[in-house]
């Protein structure tokens, strides 16, 4: 199961000397410490004071309106649409489960799919229905018999258009269209996770990210979630939703009987970095950050893995996704690569089914520039060896 | 409903000039804001990372240490309960909720109870019987009835004995065991709600405040909730909870899907205020400053209101809980004491049931000092007008 495997590498990549590809988590030395210093160094008392109280149950209303104006800019209409802040987008995800979803209810998900909303459909018992996914997006053939041969109309299609985790992909526009061409008069929602779409290498791909819920002329009701814990630090728990009145009101009910409302501490020092305009910086900051981090992956994979091995080029984000001879099984290559020093995440983590493992996940964010080159190293040997024995056995 | 009248008020309680009996939340003028700047000018530049960073989802190891250590001074063995660190006790209460009830399933509450603790028991469409409480406690009778009479065994009992929200009461020692002995072999959990134990008026009361989860040789499962809303302020949204290994453990998978974990920065935050000595000075303080505002209240009660409206005396906490003659209903009184500018929570937002109304409550945690007079004043005009018409009509 895949749960053993992340118990398994938890328990191991703690491990002094490990070089772990398996965190999808920023690292340590890449916060805006500094910026938040600052801030906190020149709050108002007044406002020092909000921090510590209670504050409504839709969001602190500065934030609000700073998320407002930065979704505006990302193309998003929001006149009638309303924002909910959560404790990071996995609530949000948790909140829409709990607001459609009974159980035995069908969720349609990616293969794969970010293993913590798979966590989340699984707690409410959900029946995941994982739909591939290429180098362009959702299969859209496959994403169509999948609705046509179900005898349960699916509550949502939950996908993360904008540098995947875990297959590192960006839905092409052409993709995102003939998404919403499938699902338009269906009345399946559509949720559009966002976490990573600020996170491209290059200025010229910032424009494909536009997310689905700006695209005009469907009849889809889609809900939209972002995250600061990409952009700002999973430490704040913060994340929000963008969704219809009536998907937002049930919500907000749901959010009230789960923790009343978020930290208005976290929310504060969230809205001042964007209102004292530390966002932008920042964001320009990482992205260089992590396109060096990626560029240096890339080159050493294409020095060291041998042939039969591919892996897409992500366009941002944190992921790269290494698909495997289908002759060679990834949890057994992890464990060798355990014991080599080197670790990453299993393809089957990822699959809502927990059957296809001839992939895995390299995460490359929380890498140290300078140990990337080694964990290839030691990687591709151990590929190496795993190749070796098969032809043997061949 | 008793929803209405939260959301009348709410709406209402912002007008400028209102004197609020109704909020029950710290003052923001008592936060410990020189305090937490001086632990964020002195954290060492790792730390801060960390508070970056994502943590375990059963909380910040050393503030899971602070913690125990702060049970085990309450009395409360842990060799072998655990504890869960929340955003808030609240999530705490939603938590253990999803982990024992399903539709249809039956809760036992005190009535009055902690509206929070109701909502998230509605939002899980549990079944709420409401045992009576007293100025000792639960009503041993009445909840040995309840219990004979049901035919589905209850899942828990819900109950804030310390300080009680809304009543203001204490249980005394001899209402703990006698509830020990009813719940004994019942496989009744007791869920203690123990938000407002700290918080005592007179160190002769702390005693009194020990968690009945300390007491032994009974045979009751009991799970135990603190929070640090009310000792260090609601935007930190940080709350705990003590259980057993078995429900630690479900608990916790269920947090895991919920949000991840708690705000490391929160976390930090707080075991530094408890690491460096600085909450033990802040209680004394917060007791003084409620103290009195307690007094301020209690004399103006006596010097204005008219005969036939009696109250708790509370030992702590943050409320009073005034009983009307059966003749005057809250909510009427309510929409009169707001035109005369002065609010306060109807008695029946607190009922299972939103049948009982010759309560309300009175918060003067929240309320300055120079205002509880005018205030107590105003009410006491309201109430005798409303005596006057009542004996006019009789």
């Amino acid at each position: 199961m895949h749960s053993e495997d992340i118990k398994l590498l938890m328990k191991q990549s703690s491990k002094d000397g490990l070089i772990s590809f398996a965190a999808g988590m920023p690292n340590n030395d890449l916060f805006p410490v500094k910026e938040i210093d600052e801030i906190l160094s020149n709050l108002s008392d007044d406002i020092k004071k909000l921090c510590f109280q209670y504050g409504p149950t839709s969001g602190y209303p500065p934030l609000v309106k700073s998320l407002q104006k930065m979704m505006e800019r990302k193309g998003l209409k929001l006149s009638t649409d309303k924002v909910l802040v959560t404790t990071g987008s996995l609530q949000a995800i948790s909140i829409i489960t709990q607001e459609f979803v009974n159980e035995g209810d069908v969720i349609l998900a990616e293969c794969p799919c970010f293993v913590g909303a798979l966590s989340v459909f699984e707690t409410y018992r959900a029946k995941i229905i994982g739909i591939p996914i290429d180098d362009q997006g959702i299969d859209i053939q496959a994403l169509k018999e999948a609705i046509a041969n179900l005898t349960q109309k699916p509550k949502f299609l939950y996908i993360t258009p904008n540098f995947h985790n875990p297959a590192g992909i960006i839905y092409t526009e052409e993709r995102r269209r003939a998404l919403l061409e499938v699902l338009s008069g269906t009345d399946i929602i559509l949720i559009e996770d966002d976490a990573y779409g600020d996170l491209y290498f290059d200025d010229k791909t910032a424009p494909l990210t536009r997310p689905i819920k700006a695209y005009k002329g469907y009849d889809v009701d889609i809900i939209y979630t972002g995250s600061f814990s990409k952009i700002l630090g999973p430490g704040f728990r913060l994340g929000y939703m963008l969704s219809s009145q009536e998907i937002f009101e049930k919500a907000e009910t749901i959010k009230q009987a789960l923790d009343a409302c978020t930290s208005n501490f976290m929310q504060i020092l969230a809205n001042e970095f964007i209102e004292r305009g530390y966002l932008e910086p920042y964001l320009l900051f990482l992205r260089k950050e992590y396109s060096e981090r990626y560029e240096l992956l890339h080159s050493s994979l294409k020095k060291h893995l041998p042939k039969g091995v591919s892996w897409n080029v992500p366009k941002g984000g944190f992921y790269a996704w290494l698909k495997l001879p289908e002759s060679i099984n990834a949890t057994s290559l992890f464990k060798d690569c355990l014991s080599q020093g080197v670790v990453f995440v299993t393809g089957r983590t990822f699959d809502p089914e927990s059957r296809k493992d001839n992939h895995l996940r390299l995460s490359f964010s929380n890498m140290p520039k300078d140990s990337i080159e080694k964990g290839v190293f030691l990687l591709a040997n151990v590929i190496k060896e795993h190749l070796k024995i098969k032809s043997l056995i061949i």
